[in-house]
């Protein structure tokens, strides 16, 4: 994910970003943009890779934007970038890509398949991170 | 940060957490413990480096204990270790050591001192990790 620098920041902000950090709190419900910068949704949560530590997906719910209905989709960590103008992440993914992307129901369990992630990777057209 | 595989997970849990990953939201909140198995307090929030989105610091919330107030304890990641058969974390830190550690109050805003991270990893000894 690339970030620029949010300058300004208000005073809630200070505790919980830097040019170099941003709390996971925050991250949680941020909006997402696409590129025209219609909003399409926010950051439900982040999945973590446990060993390496690292952001390996941001879960977007669209909350029924592109009649996607109540979803949740994994989109790999370097498909955002942080726009400050719009306090939001953009993601530069067509609309009709996202919505045949991989998604899943809040009852849906797709993380214990061992090969979603890379399932995943390989939708967005990334290679799968090999830790 | 080291996890084992949790097992027998709950339905709640299904969603949130595979083998390798774990989800974000549930991280935060999670307990944290001494070697002793005695609760110090819970995860605050996560402190997610933006350009290599890797997880830096778990910030640790003590809620008055060890006599430490409501401060916050940011503790480099791979200071925490899950442990299943407790359901947290647990942080092999002496006590007089995490009551004399680098801490904050929420008004406080440590984040935008550029050495902080620095200070933090050297408190515990960790060398500090260059991008």
């Amino acid at each position: 994910m690339q970030h620029s620098r949010s300058g300004g920041a208000a005073g809630g902000v200070a505790t919980t970003e830097t040019d170099n950090l941003i709390a996971s709190d925050k991250v949680e419900g941020t909006p997402v943009y696409d590129t025209g910068g219609e909003r399409l949704g926010s950051v439900y949560n982040l999945m973590i890779e446990k060993r390496s530590g690292k952001v390996r997906y941001a879960v977007m719910s669209f909350g029924g934007f592109l009649g996607i209905g109540e979803r949740y989709h994994p989109l790999p960590w370097e498909k955002l970038t942080y726009d400050p103008a719009l306090g939001g992440y953009v993601v530069d993914i067509p609309h009709e890509r996202l919505q045949a992307a991989p998604s899943f129901a809040r009852d849906e369990t797709p993380w214990r398949d061992p090969l979603y992630g890379e399932s995943l990777h390989g939708y967005y057209g990334l290679p799968f991170p090999r830790i």
